[in-house]
């Protein structure tokens, strides 16, 4: 027999320390989300293959591990010329799940309806540190909500969930940034760039941070764009930097472009959101803020930790997506917790050594012990468990020395050994 | 585009109510079994595709769900005349992927080691009532610890758990059934029956609770074993009904079948785990437990409830299966809850109604409430949150009678509608 120990190529064995901060972190997340009225579901881990191909997915499409047909289905697909193989694919996202669930559930669903979806995806990406093919993600979502209401309760929750984990390893500061799919189109316009080139120039924007107001106008020359619209376009993000206010900022913008009402709805979130959330918690109207997906049509937002440069979490408004699977529209909003990289910032932290702190007692049973003497051992045990404590029993080993050590390195503080009277 | 709303075939939705019994029966058996020290760890939901037909999974070996390879590898294996197309399959039990866990880490686990996994599982099984395509496997498993404490405190934790999550629909009264593989290889051994023909003597018995001592009987005969040996068979199960104790049922076979301590055994762990468990909980000795899998080398034990016809945990000592992937012998004693089984207990008895027992408040905004108040009342929500209330801020919808009804269907107690003042 051919016999192969590691874990799947990028996929994780988690130890019991592991498993430990993880199930931690995810009561905390759990109970904040709870304390919002987020109700927990769950969908399969597998999808239909023609659910997950239907272009919701974009790049993730192509790391689909598909499920093979099984018996006459495989056969008949295995006979015709590039006949599909795959009945069925592993979920990349829990976005597309939830649009089916959606149209599936809906009947038996309040509306709006607050979901919280805590569950494993699969991507056969190229393995590298910090991705892996198969990993946890946790998203809310508010469906059937075409009010800032939701913007407003999902990044409250949110940032109180993140900030209730990281504070405990004394991360406290991060920044909340939001922005509007609608004000960046109408930046574009504004300047005078065409309308079908968006992508395009958001795909530059977005790595302002990275190359600064200099370098977003460089590349945007490189890109073939009209002088006059680059240097209109750069100047707005030369006169005013993130942390302003967005009615302040979008002055420039007449009523052809945008609606005040849009902008006016990003200062109202965060003034509402600032209400909900400690001090160390920053909301800024970020109008250089992209976010990826192409499905997101109104609010993005994104939070980010001011010591580390990357984002813990993100989401957006996407109004049109629900739809185009249950064939009714449904405004939706979501933002999803990127809780791998929280794990890997608490492990840094070594985050899994004080979270265990109950009481935690081991009898250690010598092998002459009697039944009398044994029955009165876990008479013991089970009145301590009720007490809250965490207790185990055990064979006393030949080398109990080494036993004894790795127990107390366990967290095991009282530790009785039990000899035959 | 194609699109279906509906899952996956024998696959699941879990609606909030569901998820709500889900999680919490989940909590209540991480509690207890933390409380016995066992360590939640975690497997992939893939394995390599060897290691899931290696023989270990009997008849489930048959129903893999499996994962295609990927790009040059599997244009590769379609070139090739009956080539795998598959790498990778979703596991099918936890036992597996624990047994390749243990080979790959055991240098970082104590010893013993006492698990506790929680996961699905995959089986490509015809879905019938209760029986599903992806299910929860809730497995605890000590591995390094060759006596019986290990019997004692899964069999002492599995009862704490089960009695506690049933007694909530009072439900009080079970049978843990303890037996062990050799007592049945001792007893076809004296009543005669050819070594080689056990499983298939094992098989027959494991029906007496549907056919009775004469079915039994009769099956035995019709398969073409000698009368002698039947009668001499059947006799010992007419001699004794279950509940008796082991040794003094034991007493008809001698040393060359059985070794005393084996038949000691069974009644030490049953005078043991009886300290640690309620008063409902029958702890019986029961000769005709028979148990399917075939890697059991020991003790076998199951529990049944007395007023249904199945059985809710299950398990037993298997002494050969680790060795087997890691290359040295590690003896080995899991117990399994049927975790889905009790879910439709708990469903049956409703038992989703009165776990969600917090304080629920909802805020219905009116359109035309302005900055100012909405951000009192987020101040206000937040505010009950962290007094411990679940909180939802929502539009006031034009049906609000009807969103009232479902918000209170819900379990929402204070609902106040806000208007601008």
């Amino acid at each position: 027999m051919k016999f192969i120990a590691t874990p799947v190529k990028g996929m994780n064995d988690f130890l019991p320390a592991d498993m430990r901060l993880r199930e931690y972190t995810l009561s905390m997340i759990k109970e904040i989300y709870a304390s919002y009225g987020f109700a927990q579901i769950e969908t399969p881990a597998m999808e239909h293959i023609e659910n997950l191909t239907s272009n919701q997915g974009g790049e993730n499409e192509k790391l689909i591990f598909k499920v093979m047909k099984r018996g006459a289905d495989l056969a008949r697909a295995l006979e015709k010329e590039n006949g599909e193989l795959a009945d069925n694919g592993l979920r990349y996202d829990l976005t597309v799940p939830l649009s089916r669930y959606y149209a599936n559930n809906s009947n038996n669903l309040p509306s709006p309806f607050k979901a919280l979806q805590i569950g494993n995806v699969w991507r056969a990406d190229k393995p590298q540190k910090g991705r892996f093919r198969q990993f946890t993600q946790c998203d809310i979502d508010i469906l059937g909500d075409d009010s800032i209401l939701a913007e407003i309760e999902l990044i409250g929750a949110t940032s109180t969930a993140l900030y209730k984990i990281l504070s405990q390893v004394n991360i406290k500061d991060f920044t909340v940034h939001i922005n509007d799919r609608r004000i960046l189109k109408a930046m574009t316009l504004y300047a005078g760039f065409p309308e079908d080139s968006q992508d395009l120039v958001y795909i530059i924007l977005d790595k302002l941070d990275k190359i600064g107001v200099e370098g977003v106008k460089e590349a945007l020359l490189k890109e073939g764009f009209d002088e006059t619209s680059v240097n209109k376009y750069v100047e707005i993000f030369d006169r005013y930097s993130q942390g302003v206010n967005a009615k302040e900022f979008c002055n420039f913008l007449n009523q052809d472009y945008i609606n005040d009402k849009i902008v006016e709805d990003v200062d109202t979130i965060i003034s509402c959101v600032r209400t909900m959330t400690d001090k160390g918690v920053k909301l800024v109207f970020d109008p250089t803020l992209v976010r990826g997906m192409s499905y997101y049509t109104g609010t993005i937002f994104e939070i980010t930790l001011d010591n580390y440069n990357f984002s813990v979490a993100g989401g957006g408004r996407y109004d049109e997506m629900i739809g185009k699977f249950s064939n009714q529209k449904v405004p939706a909003c979501g933002f999803s917790i990127g809780f791998e990289r929280i794990i890997t910032i608490l492990k840094d932290f070594e985050a899994e050594k004080f979270i265990d702190n109950k009481n935690k007692k081991a009898f250690l049973i010598d092998k002459k012990v009697c039944v009398q003497t044994m029955t009165e051992v876990f008479e013991k045990a089970a009145a301590l468990r009720k007490e809250g404590w965490t207790v185990t029993v055990q064979p006393l080993k030949k080398n109990a020395k080494f036993q004894v050590e790795k127990l107390e390195a366990d967290g095991y503080g009282d530790i009785e050994k039990v000899f035959e009277k």
